[in-house]
């Protein structure tokens, strides 16, 4: 018995290394989603905020296929978006800054989406950012420099892709492009689209609607911390995108949760951990379409880079971990400074209460956690008089987020957690899978990867 | 031939699960080798390094096996080496600060090479720290805590494990412990050990010796960026216990790098990669062990959780990364400092050139660069001073690393690295193996996984 499992032990090994070196089988239902600045501490954070507010983790962490992934660009041991999207979009390494191009930046690259519709599948692309940012152009756009959102918005028409849901497009009417044809909705509509830009139209757009440009928001869609119950969310535009995807031929649909970098670039844990788990709650629509169709449908969830060094200790809390505490923070880095622009004339005086409301530290001279928050040292408190007197000058807010900082600075390092940049690290990711195909995505492997063997299955 | 590819990839997949699920086939020589403090950015950062100055990486990161492991602990979030030793060597959580015992402190557990000497091989333990420290205690020691070294010494003693190789046994003769019964290497003899305290002691061990300790210092060994050309290092361990320990039956054999995680606590980027890179030449001898018995031999590599909140980016270097210029540091933290408390009643232009000599930091009254080092900007001279105040008051030395910190980290962020914590975090570590039985170590498991499977293969 014993020899016989070895022995189907060794050919199911055998087998397999040669079908992963060979070519994978297609699969009808392809999801990619790609969390940006999403690397393995992110994950782990919100995970384990997730376990300890709500006695569950992610669902992303619990996906059987699970590969470390390495992310430097041609020219860079520290990627940016740009080079990273299109290394995961096409497959080959090419330097910061080019989207969907060679690192001479002379020489388009095809991605798996373009793959896709070239087989004849339905293709989608979802962003909580604006649709030509650098990870969702990468999957059609082609340009030197992900700077030219303008002409990236050219290539997102001219891709002919089945949908677009999620953030508006920057720079859509930028006469100043060289390239300048008038207006990039305009010109959508022109090639077929029906453009939705509001809530009301997103809740009219049916199966059988053609192609569809489905913006949620005038830019990027609003952080998940800040969002209320009418917001459409990731979820909602995955939701969508599925529907009006659906065919006998099959999809692609790449989903980004654009805004994780966003707030690991500003150093707020609190405001990342909730745009982890939105991001989560769109794989979930995902996974249930998967559960319904589970020998069709491949789900892989990556990120393109880590951003912040964020790490799960600090020096100041040494081997214990206070996550939980993070969910004192009630809004965003931006809401935060955007409460703190509004005062006219404030006093520290003032000022404390709304610190205690929107970030949960709490004064000495104000109840000592009666108010269900954090009590701050004399230091502590001293540190934010410090930064209020450098945010206002004679009264005046003197603008930047310096005492916004100071604030989630506080809360994050009572949370156990820091720091040590403004800019991206290059820590590899995590690349987890579920579905038909989840066992491609297992051992160590590079983000060009990720392309290679998606192009296998969206043949 | 697609459909006959995919019915045998689902084949394969199913049996795989099988095998995984069910037993694991025994492997004729089994070795774990453990980073201290060794997780993914200290991998990244040391392959890089080797990348840009000999154009190679490290071995460990080219095992075919890979897998992200959780490493916290029944209690913490953030584990101690005891609590992730007991669960790589033993296979259940447990609470920091215990040894191969429960989280109640009352329950022995088994460890895998407790379970590999039942079962008929021999069993070897290496480590570059001493024999009773809690990594190398976890695999033959039981006791609530770490801190009892002398009866964790008896432990070693009764385990009647074949050969024991690196660092001295800590307080081998402390008279103060209750279960004091006379010196550790003493009682070791009376049970049938052959002690070798010396190179030359350590150069006449040969095969049928019968039980050995070989140490190679009266602690543990030098740092490897400290060591001259004659220093017994982790790899010579490793080569004798492979020498002692081969035969017929197989053995189990822990090869520990337990001083990675010193300089990790210690912030010190330049030794920390030169212990790696120890440590991974120690693995090269038990992988060109492996080829030559390639179909029984199986080799993991893993480490017991992160240390220092290692990032690799800095907030002054951006996108940029000089993890080269670590190759300028000449010595340890320890080493450095021993340099700095010898000089008596020092100036500061005294120290100067130690520092340039020690880590390639280049004053600009002095060459500018053509030391071949690092150009200090005004800025960073003056905080060196202030730290060289700092350090000797009234012409003496005041204890401390004052300045060495100061030096050390002026060099981590010109190399664009960065540390968060003293303490360990909580990032998970990357496992990864080579060999018969590696693909059990693939996609994301847990710390104890380690333990459960490699009970199967020293069967």
């Amino acid at each position: 018995m014993r020899f016989l499992r070895c022995l189907l032990a060794i050919i199911a090994v055998t087998v397999l290394a040669a079908v992963h070196a060979a070519e994978a089988k297609p699969v009808k239902y392809v999801f990619l989603f790609i969390g940006d600045g999403m690397s393995i501490p992110q994950r782990m954070m919100t995970d384990e905020f997730l376990n300890r507010t709500e006695k569950r983790g992610l669902l992303i962490n619990r996906f059987p296929g699970q590969a470390i992934t390495t992310t430097m660009a041609a020219d860079s041991f520290i990627t940016d978006s740009a080079a990273s999207g299109t290394a995961i979009a096409c497959g080959e390494k090419t330097n910061n800054g080019r989207i969907g191009m060679d690192a001479t930046g002379k020489r388009k690259l095809q991605s798996v989406a373009e793959a896709a519709r070239d087989s004849g599948r339905k293709v989608g692309i979802v962003t909580s950012v604006t649709l030509n940012h650098a990870t969702p152009a990468a999957f059609y756009g082609h340009n030197a420099s992900r700077g030219n959102y303008y002409q990236l918005g050219l290539d997102l028409v001219a891709s002919d892709f089945d949908y677009f849901g999620g953030g508006g497009i920057a720079r859509h009417d930028d006469k100043k492009d060289k390239l300048y044809r008038g207006d990039i909705y305009g010109l959508a509509r022109q090639a077929g689209y029906t453009v939705s830009r509001s809530k009301e139209e997103f809740g009219r757009l049916k199966p059988g609607v053609g192609k569809v440009i489905s913006v949620g928001a005038k830019a990027d869609l609003p952080y998940a911390i800040d969002m209320d119950a009418d917001t459409l969310r990731l979820a909602d535009f995955t939701r969508q995108g599925i529907e009006l995807l659906d065919n006998p031929k099959g999809f692609f649909l790449m989903v980004e949760g654009g805004k994780i970098d966003w707030m690991c670039h500003a150093n707020d844990a609190a405001t990342t951990l909730r745009e982890v788990i939105d991001f989560d709650n769109a794989v979930r629509v995902a996974y249930e379409f998967a559960r319904k169709h589970p020998d069709d449908t491949l789900i892989v969830v990556t990120g393109d880079h880590e951003t912040g060094g964020l790490t799960l200790g600090f020096a100041g809390t040494g081997y214990r971990s206070y996550i939980e505490n993070l969910r004192f923070q009630k809004c965003s880095r931006d809401r935060m400074t955007d409460q703190f622009r509004k005062l006219e004339q404030p006093s520290f005086e003032q000022v404390k209460p709304l610190i205690t409301e929107m970030a949960g530290l709490v004064f000495a001279a104000d109840g000592r956690r009666e108010k269900g928050g954090l009590n701050l040292t004399e230091n502590e408190e001293k540190t934010l008089q410090e930064a209020f007197e450098r945010q206002y000058k004679d009264g005046k807010f003197t603008g930047g987020a310096v005492l916004t900082d100071a604030v989630i600075r506080l809360l994050n390092n009572k949370s156990a957690v820091a720091w040590t940049t403004g800019a991206h690290t290059a820590l590899p990711v995590s690349t987890t899978a579920y579905g038909a195909g989840a066992e491609l995505f297992s051992n160590m492997i590079d983000n060009t990867d990720i392309s290679k063997r998606l192009k296998q299955v969206v043949r």
